[in-house]
């Protein structure tokens, strides 16, 4: 009679399974979204490519890729990475004296936003590489570390891997529990994101697709290999470069896209002209209360051609005041 | 008493499970790798780096890479690559008479192998560049199944795709059931291996790295977004390139790495370099019966101060002829 307790140990254990899976399939599964069109797209998009019906997609084909800034976290007042750069320039002033009369260094030190925004993207790219090259990518990973854990948001005064999208967390969730893979898809600096947003997000490094730098293998000093960061601009993936950018990493059309600009309007484009059901999604800044309000004459994360676009091809735009119950992790 | 026969099918499920969990655990997982130093250093490196003791590492981090050409798949007379771009030559060379008499072309086309190489590098990167370029990606991705399936090695008769070797498969296996994430890093090109990959290795085209050539989004004529090659390197995915493809593409250090040749040198030395066990490999092609014999003076695939290190850094090293007992999966 010794299998008695065994056989009741598996009973238990089986009946308590079925129970725990069947009360997790039935639970709301995106609950920082409030009922409406907007949320029954996504759940209507899921629950068609996973069933049996015509528009089944394999599970390794489920391939969803997110815009980060403005998409998964916050790009207001600025982009984040844009504050770690000029953080990274106070701190490395001391041995560039000459930022003191070089533009854009002399803008971003002085903080003048407005005078900093005159010299566009190149503006932005030279403080970029400034900031981010002649290092170790080790060492530019710790630096990365040590910003996420110190620096604050101006208005939030929280660390910015804080002011992320409690509802897109719900998504990214929601998508995975459904074999979903998750990529980031984004314009901002791939070692700028990888050190974070596995434990931020739940997507590891590997799948993260930015822009990046040059870097270069060398063996040091001690004979141990080391990857040096160039200060090079190597592929900037933004606009058109984001189609190219999932088809170098991914080599997959994706089957899902998010975004919340005009940088994704390609990335989105690619994603509806494959075959079989796709999904589009814009996130549309609308609550100025709870996170800010913009689109059209955004200087950062302008939404504009591809609103329209989204309007003629019935995507999905979510209104955030609307259709998010909350916005970041700590409102309730 | 309804509940009896639900509870019987759980106990008899239960059970069942148990037992094929338990049978799966035994039974032996490299059966194509003969007992000796080099399949023992393989189980007892995944044993430690998956067992509760200090070396244990956590799925999330367990990233095998693996070489393709010739740590893969065959690599002998030359790259199947090589091979492809030869009947692509061909195909195209009524498009183009110029080729007739225009190096490396003449040589190629005229199969002279040995003038062929006098070109180098630099004259492979040229065929390659001529034959992969000036199509959509769609297009290019077609050609090369067209080719996997039709084409045939001129010594053993058959598809490429078949000049797998069969113990490397079973080591895939072995790595993905201890939850390991593997991935090709390959100086071949990406787009040539993404299409057959998954089929053939169960390695999904996400997680293969290689060269690549550059490529542009355009909106065809229908307003049908497109991705053009546009016949231009844009990465070399070889040698000192592989440690930086690493970064780029999985942006974590591999903690197992398997490769061939001089080209998977600083691979491995970059794998080696990290903190904790490793493992390092190299397959040593002496078996010029099931296959061929080379190492430091072969034309392709040269393994010469890779197999100096490794004797050095206490690498394992395969000795294909002796470690082997099945090479290609159509032999017995």
């Amino acid at each position: 009679m010794i299998a008695r307790p065994i056989t009741t140990i598996f009973i238990i254990v089986a009946v308590a399974l079925a129970f725990i899976s069947h009360a997790f399939a039935q639970s709301e599964p995106l609950p920082s979204w409030n009922d409406g069109d907007t949320k029954r797209s996504i759940v209507d998009f899921v629950t068609r490519v996973t069933g049996q019906g015509p528009d089944f997609v394999p599970p390794a084909e489920r391939i969803a890729v997110f815009d980060n800034d403005g998409t998964l976290w916050c790009e207001q007042p600025f982009y984040f990475q844009l504050a770690f750069a000029l953080d990274r320039v106070k701190a490395m002033a001391p041995d560039h004296p000459e930022w003191k009369s070089k533009q854009p260094f002399k803008a971003l030190l002085e903080q003048d936003m407005r005078t900093l925004v005159t010299f566009g993207e190149k503006g932005l790219l030279d403080i970029v590489v400034a900031t981010h090259g002649g290092m170790t990518t080790d060492t530019f990973t710790k630096t990365v570390l040590e910003w996420t854990a110190n620096a604050r948001h101006p208005r939030f005064n929280r660390p910015y891997t804080e002011l992320i999208y409690q509802p897109m967390l719900e998504l990214l969730a929601y998508l995975r529990a459904n074999d979903f893979k998750t990529f980031i898809v984004s314009g901002g600096g791939i070692e700028f994101m990888r050190p974070w947003v596995e434990k931020v997000y739940g997507i590891p490094p590997e799948q993260v697709v930015g822009s990046s730098g040059e870097v270069k293998y060398q063996l040091g000093p001690d004979d141990r290999p080391i990857l040096m960061k160039l200060g090079k601009i190597d592929f900037i993936d933004d606009g058109p470069g984001k189609p190219v950018g999932i088809n170098r990493f991914i080599g997959r059309r994706p089957i899902f896209a998010f975004g919340n600009s005009d940088g994704d309007l390609q990335m989105l484009q690619w994603t509806a002209a494959g075959s079989g059901r796709r999904f589009m999604g814009l996130v549309h800044h609308t609550d100025a209360d709870r996170e800010y309000a913009y689109d059209r004459r955004s200087q950062f994360g302008k939404l504009d051609k591809a609103l329209d676009e989204a309007t003629k091809k019935n995507w999905t735009v979510v209104d955030m005041k609307a259709d998010w119950r909350r916005v970041f992790p700590f409102q309730n």
